[in-house]
């Protein structure tokens, strides 16, 4: 069973802590906004759902401290991740019910508020897996990316939610979960989550999706966003867009599944989205010892085969060869 | 400076062992067929023809031991790895040298084609660079893959080698090296490799190539080879083929510099090279703590913005999206 990402119990917002998954299973109790602001911002939540509702939580326990604080946690909170718009929606639904509520009710509404954003994200994730569901065979093979899980959301998840819901109604599905480096949100969260709820799936790096869908049938890559332009271009985790020019290449359908609150009409396009540059350390080090449970399914090619066609020349010590197909290298 | 990969030193195969570095410095003493066999199978010596000039030094090894152990020699390391044909070549030649000397010079002899071995791959890199940096602009910022550097070879490099050779040239190139999930050949040894001959680079992970050709100008992507077919279909290491992707699709040079010892005229096409699969540990495990030098220079973005015309649909709460340019989501 996997337990809530975002839970408030007696005044306070506790917190699954992402950072400890999948070793340990431990939860953050966050009291004061600037707790939540340092677990948005060292990952222990993550996803741009869940960081939209844990903002509005934090804003929520802003105003339970004092009413006065709340401008100041508004901007604290919004100064933590650039690149997910959940974030700054969360935030500023928040603020207009700041300006608009009774000050001696308003702690109160605050924190109804919060409570219905993060009661309409878990709705609409269920309403994004029917419609989603609909696109995938009753026998399927996905791609998936990062993770847009229960874990990176309300509960039950953008493009996992899109899997729960294709199971509910009856399909058979594999599931290939792409590591995603640096941070292995895929390998550590998205293996994690689909461990416990018992899905059928295959841990990969993120250098075999090509191979995968030249070898086998692919019907589909579902990923989530963290910010959707107005003109439809998708910001999302590193890999992403690489994943959706393979899927372009092999025939494979792409879907992103997000709330609404993921659009940015204000940006006309995705070149304008903020994308966050992370410390280089991520890259340089690397969690040591086991990343995945021990009885995490692997595929682990250690090769893949480039056709002719695709390759420009081959340099061999007799020169250079440009037509490897007609003239043999 | 580069240490030798591979040395012929009093009667021993002195063997750069790649599993300990960047962090160590050090070499196994070879001297019988069986440490060699071992040093390739646990990837101390790794690259296609590093593991042929490798094999073919430890069929001289045997032969000094006692002639009658070459064809066990060649057998056994011929079992080593499946997918580069250089080491089928290399042993080849060398069982074609034991069949054909007198038994009484057959060690002599034996000894000095796994020289000429060495040797030869050493030149032929060395034309392959010159020959594949003309295909190179003055400023160049290329892309390459796992290690096909002077670790991989006998000495130079093939992919690398082409850098040295530009370089030479007076060229000045910018080299974005892929991590190489899951054994990090390219964190663990090109980065070393360019840091120790002060090449200008950049390490990223496997995820982030399709990023940087969208944002950056690439004027070429340059890898190695483990097998070529003889259509010119080409295997190498894991994800190669998703890069060949990534530069047609960005209408990016895509070579492969590999000498001609890595062609096998008898495979008609790539589909019927065999393909290594290797201990699921690789992708569940990881190697703690620092993966490169601290100064290694990185680029680790943690999005990346993918266009709306390669995205099939957007599911949102309120229903299916296909069209996202025309009808917004």
């Amino acid at each position: 069973m996997l337990p809530e990402t975002l839970e408030w119990k007696q005044g306070a917002l506790k917190i699954l802590d992402q950072r400890r998954l999948p070793e340990r299973v431990e939860f953050l109790d966050c009291r004061r906004y600037e707790d939540v602001a340092d677990a948005i911002r060292t990952l222990a939540v993550r996803g741009a759902p869940a960081i939209g509702i844990a903002a509005a939580y934090g804003v929520a326990l802003a105003a339970a401290e004092d009413f006065s604080h709340v401008p100041d946690a508004i901007e604290e909170l919004a100064n933590t991740r650039p690149t997910a718009v959940n974030l700054f929606w969360a935030l500023e639904k928040m603020r207009g019910k700041y300006r608009s509520a009774p000050i001696v009710d308003a702690p109160r509404q605050l924190l109804e508020l919060a409570k219905q954003i993060h009661w309409d994200d878990v709705a609409n994730n269920k309403k994004i897996g029917m419609a989603a569901q609909e696109l995938l065979p009753a026998r399927a093979n996905v791609i998936t990316y990062c993770n847009a899980g229960a874990l990176a959301t309300g509960g039950y998840g953008t493009a996992l939610g899109v899997f729960r819901a294709a199971r509910s109604a009856g399909k058979k599905l594999h599931i290939y979960v792409n590591e995603t480096r640096p941070v292995l949100q895929g390998a550590r969260l998205t293996a994690w989550e689909l461990l416990q709820d018992r899905f059928d799936f295959t841990l990969i790096c993120d250098n075999m999706s090509a191979s995968l869908m030249q070898k086998k049938k692919i019907d589909a890559v579902v990923v989530g966003a963290d910010r959707i332009a107005a003109n439809g271009d998708v910001a999302n985790k590193i890999g992403t867009y690489m994943l959706a020019v393979l899927a372009h290449h092999h025939n494979v359908p792409f879907y992103v599944a997000a709330p609404t609150s993921t659009l940015d009409r204000d940006l006309p396009s995705g070149d304008r989205i903020p994308i966050e540059e992370r410390d280089p350390r991520e890259v340089r080090e690397l969690p040591g010892g086991k990343i995945v449970s021990p009885d995490t399914p692997v595929w682990n090619p250690s090769f893949d085969v480039t056709p002719a066609s695709l390759i420009t020349a081959i340099i061999t010590e007799r020169g250079v060869h440009r037509k490897v197909d007609e003239k043999k290298a």
